[in-house]
Order: C-alpha cells, then sequence, then structure tokens
C-alpha cells in the first residue's frame, strides 16, 4: 500500500450562490462541498478538503489556497483538469501543485488578503452588480481613509468580530489597510495574519458610515479602545468581498 | 388627453439567463420582456418596448438602445430610478432621455458594434466564464486577423446568416473588423450599419477555426465569393458575444 500524496491548490470562485465555503448540514452548496464531491469521483474514494479561508456565505474568492490528499500520486496538471471538468461553473481550480506531506493550507498560512468593493454609481452594470456593494455617491474617500487610519497593528479586535466566541485569543495583526478610489468604486484592501469571522466586513460597515459622515472618521479607534459593540455599524454586505491572496512561508 | 411621451433608454444585461432580448411564446425570460413588465407596472398601462438589436439567447449587451412610449411626461432620471428598482439583477438601465415622437431604436440605427471575446486559458476564472468562449491555447491573433481581413465592406453577407430569409436584402455594410489580442484572449470587434441573424457568430466560428489552422485563412473570401454554405464552422458560443454600441445620427 502506497501512502497518500497531498496536493495544494488554488481556487477561485464567484460566492453569489454558495451557502459559503465551508460544509454544513443542510446547506446543499458549499465551495469546499463541491470540490470534495469533484476530488472524490475523480479519487474513488471520498476526499476531504482544507481551506486556508472559511469565507462566509456569498464572499468570493480570487485566490483561496486549500490541501486535500489523493491515494495515489498523479501529474498535478491532471488533477487540475479533471477536478475543473467535474465542477460547476463558478468554481475553478486554478492551480494545482504537489505539496509537502505536513503542508496545511490554513494553518501554515502567514497572510492573507481581502479585497472590499463599493460602487457610488446611480447604476450599477449587471456585470459588476454581483462583486460590488452599493455606497452613496456622496461618500468621500478621504473621510474612508481617516477612518481606517487607526486599523493597522497588533491588537485584540475581538469587538470587531460578528462574535465574541470567548475561547483562543483574538489578537490580530493587521498589516495593510489601503483604501482607494476607482472611478465611482471605492476600494478597501486588507492584509493580515488572520481575521476574526465577519471582522472585514463589520470595519466595512463603520468604513462606509464613516465616508458619509455617519459616524465620525474616529469611530474604530473609539471601538478598539472602548470594546463597545454598540457602535458598530451595520455589517457590510457579503457580496463586495472577495479573498485576494493568502501568503505561505 | 395629453399624447404619450417617447423615451429612449441605455440598457445593459448579461445574456446568460434570458431566452435572449425578443419576447416570444412560451419563453419566459427576454429582456424585452423584463423592460416592459417593468415600465408596465411603473406607468400602470401597457408599455411596448423597441431595441436596436434582437440579440439571441446568451447574448450580452454593454449599450443596446431601446425606446418606449409612457402616457404622460415623467423626469428621466426618475423613469430610469423606477425602471432599475422593478427590474431582476442582470438587467439594468443606464440612462434614460426623453426622444423625438418619431425616434425608433431599430429603424433609426446608423450602426452596431459587438465585441466577440475567447480565452486561450487552460482555465477561465468564474467572473469571466459567464463573458468569454473557450479557444485552444495554440491559437494565434496572425491567423485569425489574416481570416478577418476580407471581411470589411458592403456585401451579401447571406451565406454567414443562420438561414437565409428569402426575404428583403442581405446586402449589408461592415465597416470594421478588428482582431486584437489581451494576453490569454482574443477579441473580435464588429462594426456595421446592420447584421443578419447569427452573422457575427458564423463569422466567429469560422475566425476560431482559422486561428487554429483547422481552415484556410482565406476561408471566409472563398464563403463570400462562393456561397456554399457547407464551408461554415460550428457558429461560435453565444456566450463570447456582446452588443456594445449603437450609433445613431
Amino acid at each position: 500500500m502506497t501512502a497518500p500524496v497531498r496536493y495544494r491548490a488554488l481556487v477561485a470562485y464567484t460566492g453569489t450562490e454558495f451557502h459559503g465555503w465551508q460544509v454544513q448540514k443542510n446547506a446543499p452548496r458549499t465551495v469546499q462541498g463541491a470540490l470534495e464531491d469533484a476530488l472524490s469521483e475523480l479519487a474513488r474514494a471520498r476526499v476531504k478538503v482544507e481551506g486556508a479561508s472559511r469565507t462566509d456565505t456569498g464572499v468570493h474568492a480570487d485566490g483561496q489556497v486549500a490541501h486535500f490528499d489523493l491515494p495515489h500520486a498523479r501529474d498535478p496538471w491532471r488533477v487540475r483538469a479533471a477536478v475543473n471538468k467535474r465542477l460547476p461553473d463558478d468554481v475553478r481550480v486554478l492551480a494545482v501543485a504537489e505539496a509537502a506531506p505536513a503542508f496545511h493550507a490554513r494553518f501554515d498560512a502567514r497572510w492573507k488578503e481581502y479585497l472590499y468593493r463599493w460602487s457610488r454609481s446611480e447604476v450599477v452594470t449587471p456585470r459588476e452588480h454581483p462583486f460590488v456593494a452599493p455606497l452613496s455617491p456622496a461618500a468621500r474617500v478621504e473621510l474612508m481613509r481617516a477612518a481606517a487610519a487607526g486599523l493597522p497593528g497588533e491588537r485584540d479586535f475581538g469587538v470587531l468580530a460578528v462574535q465574541r466566541t470567548g475561547e483562543g485569543s483574538e489578537v490580530r495583526r493587521l498589516d495593510l489597510v489601503e483604501i482607494s478610489e476607482d472611478g465611482p468604486e471605492l476600494h478597501a484592501l486588507f492584509r493580515g495574519n488572520g481575521f476574526l469571522r465577519g471582522m472585514v466586513r463589520s470595519i466595512c460597515g463603520v468604513l462606509a458610515d464613516a465616508s458619509r459622515r455617519r459616524v465620525p472618521t474616529d469611530r474604530i479607534a473609539e471601538l478598539l479602545a472602548g470594546g463597545d459593540r454598540s457602535l458598530l455599524s451595520a455589517k457590510a454586505p457579503a457580496k463586495g468581498l472577495t479573498l485576494v491572496r493568502v501568503g505561505y512561508e
């Protein structure tokens, strides 16, 4: 009997029709589930897939990273072609490579990058509609940038998570929050060593409100200092969020 | 009783889930039907919509032009907002303006521009998947360009239509066929005063085959000279085609 072989895959998906990454009871359509089904059919054995980020329902990915084991060694290029043939159109494996037996997509990830997109257009085209959240035409990039200025650093971000877990550390290192303007769009790019559940969308909710002066631009500092969750804005919609990249050693 | 007022609209849609532009019996979902339903609800009267191009099932539009009459004058900006509120997400009215009472979106159109997109990538991302047709990585832009060189001009394009109508002239003026390369993508941009049913996709079928040397690069000249439809390639898939712009006086 030969030892199973570990592979690493780069995965892209449009999250609109998925109940997020992670297989859940009664959730018929998840990205992890679609990949496991395709790979299991290919391997004629049950294959488990682990992803770097458990993206929420409706969140997209351009560069999710996942690992899985196959019972026998296969040409990675052929694995990619065979699994894509079995996947639905809204998820694609962009690349497959053999990985070290101990490689773990989630535990070995050193940083992740997420991009949030808003459009200030009165009308968002059908092409862009699945990927951008609406924002008032009056929203200003300088206000959003000012509101984001206090975010980077290593600190307890628990107040910005969807719910406090009560278990484990909520300290994360946020390396970069870059706010930029692209015509009618506003973008927020986040890079950090880890993100709590719902953290990016909670931050984006506050950033959106700050860009329209609905809350003071120092609201995030206030939240991080005081930990008062009643100061949070509504979470920004999932469809504006994309997992862009995952970094490893 | 006041006279009805004519409006002109710029419309974008993703054609994937539509049975084309034109309302048909038993075709539940057409772009024209969606617009007529939304406008009729708004006007509380049956509103008919005429489009510049009757795009086929699966074909997209970035700049379709349509006209319609409303029983009373309304602020065009409000019409746009109200109709978009009633439309499904895959069709949007980008602009509305009052038009001359005799304006006709189809009969007054002087030229139309269509873009066909192919991807030579081994893997097309889910984001691009609905808008590009696959093409072999071996396809070459120079071969496609050579194959398209003989197209422009005013001539009988009947042999390149899906079916000969037998009625009316099949002479059209093709002003431009521009083949370009964008990384792994090949693009064919067509501008002309009119296009026969299926003509762009028939041409693109031959262009795709010529780019891979499956047919000689002078195949289109041969078709136009001899009128032998048995020389046609398979029609290129609808999803690669987008109506880009319609020009008026």
